[in-house]
């Protein structure tokens, strides 16, 4: 890969940028972003060799394309960049849904253009401008989600990239992938924007908020994610999320039952849960070290 | 206060004993747990003088008794000592939930010794045996629940012990205590309870926890906490969770009606979340600041 070109300098852009840089044989990054402050930040830290205002321009000649803006956007990116992408090149982006990202590249771009829905597992997608950091992708897992259509020899290519940053790729259908990040992310994210709600709407909230402490801290956390970035993943993966959301919504209903029933027995329950998460750091811990 | 009798030497009174311990003028501090591993934790850490392994031995003579044992063995332990309290003694618990601990401390305990629920809002109970921090209280607000008939003098003394530890007195109704504790702890804990459950029940649950990441980690910490101590603190809080849980699930409920509608429009909904916390953050740095 000779040239680079990254369409959105969020945190993910940037970092990107900015661990391709520091690769053995570093491509040239062409950076775009429609607002200022994140492609300034993106040049002052050299995760971008230079930024170019124009879509078509930005895209020209380069080997490989990363569309890395809220997926609400990928539609319009698509569109613009459709007639200046060199044939050839491979074509990827970073958004948290993959089955629209398919669909749209389908309908949008050129055949000529190999596309692979991407998304790194980095947990850090604020939808904020941050500083970039090469780092992100160490020890982390990339899902790629190729078709029966995507030539295997530029999944092979976009892999071997994914490697040099520090991540390992993780091939599943786009179908697939939506379902799981539903599950592990889309639910548990609308669940504390919704506790937020439910509280923050209290006519006690000056005093909630006043004893909140380190717990509430954690608890709500996720709630500061861009909107705007998890209503367009909301959108995208409505049916994954519902799906989920009706099985949580039966087990708090049982757990109300219980609690309104007198001699609440919730014990097993909540053993289940602590084992289930205990289980999960052990084996977490497993798999970073054994991709280390 | 020249000797203090501590019950429980989980993180938060083995946290308190060393607090003590670091006063201007420490008092005498006799430690008591029925497990050996947090008893000897506390002993090496030199959060107390001594073990004391008789409850009515552990208590007799001193002046300032705390209970910090899980709310489930409050009845026990107030059974226990009752006979052996010295007359003037200012008794105080831990818990997460109070009315429970004051109705019990009327029925158990002698006219003769004050009882004053307590909860200090460290964030970080844990239920499990952890190192003792004496800076745990370090500007945190620590709830007390003096009733009607709680001598205000025994609340100044108890208060004055507190603000040495570094911790605000934030004096509320016990009813009160438990409303609020049930929104901003309590239904949060229950919720990813239940969230890690459903998760951990699914048929993908390996893939599910391959892909989890930073954010997942973040999400479902809480359920990591002490089923037993949370159980206890579900039963004794029950009814005000589930005032809490049904405008909750009205929440989520009427987010499900919008994503199996199509074309959700949720942005309005998570943009007050990320207000909602946005703002509270800055009111906790303030508040913080301003107890410095």
């Amino acid at each position: 890969m000779k040239q680079v070109t990254i369409i959105g300098l969020g945190l993910i852009g940037a970092s990107l940028g900015l661990a391709l840089k520091q690769t053995k044989t570093p491509p040239i990054v062409i950076g775009n972003d429609i607002q200022w402050d994140a492609a300034n930040l993106a040049t002052r830290r050299k995760a971008v060799d230079r930024v170019e205002r124009d879509l078509q321009q930005a895209v020209a000649g380069s080997d490989l394309v990363v569309v890395a803006t809220p997926v609400g956007a990928l539609s319009a990116v698509f569109k613009s960049i459709a007639p200046s992408l060199r044939a050839g090149c491979i074509l990827t982006d970073t958004g948290s849904t993959k089955r629209e990202a398919v669909r749209l590249a389908r309908e949008l771009l050129p055949a000529t253009a190999g596309f692979i829905g991407g998304h790194p597992m980095t947990g850090k997608a604020t939808g904020s401008v941050d500083e970039p950091d090469a780092s992100l992708f160490h020890n982390t897992l990339y899902c790629l989600t190729p078709t029966a259509t995507t030539p295997p020899e530029d999944v092979a290519r976009l892999a071997a990239l994914i490697q040099e940053i520090g991540a390992s790729p993780y091939f599943l259908d786009p179908a697939e992938h939506d379902g799981l990040v539903a599950g592990i992310s889309h639910l548990p994210y609308l669940v504390y924007a919704s506790l937020m709600r439910v509280l923050a709407t209290e006519g006690s909230w000056r005093e909630l908020s006043e004893l909140a402490a380190g717990g509430f801290e954690l608890t709500t956390r996720l709630a500061e994610r861009d909107p705007k970035m998890y209503s367009d993943i909301l959108t995208t993966n409505a049916d994954n999320v519902v799906r989920y959301l009706d099985k949580l919504l039966a087990e708090l209903s049982s757990a109300r039952a219980k609690l309104a029933g007198g001699e609440p027995k919730m014990l097993a329950e909540l053993e289940a849960a602590q084992n289930a998460r205990l289980q999960w750091e052990v084996q977490r811990k497993k798999a970073q070290e054994g991709r280390q």
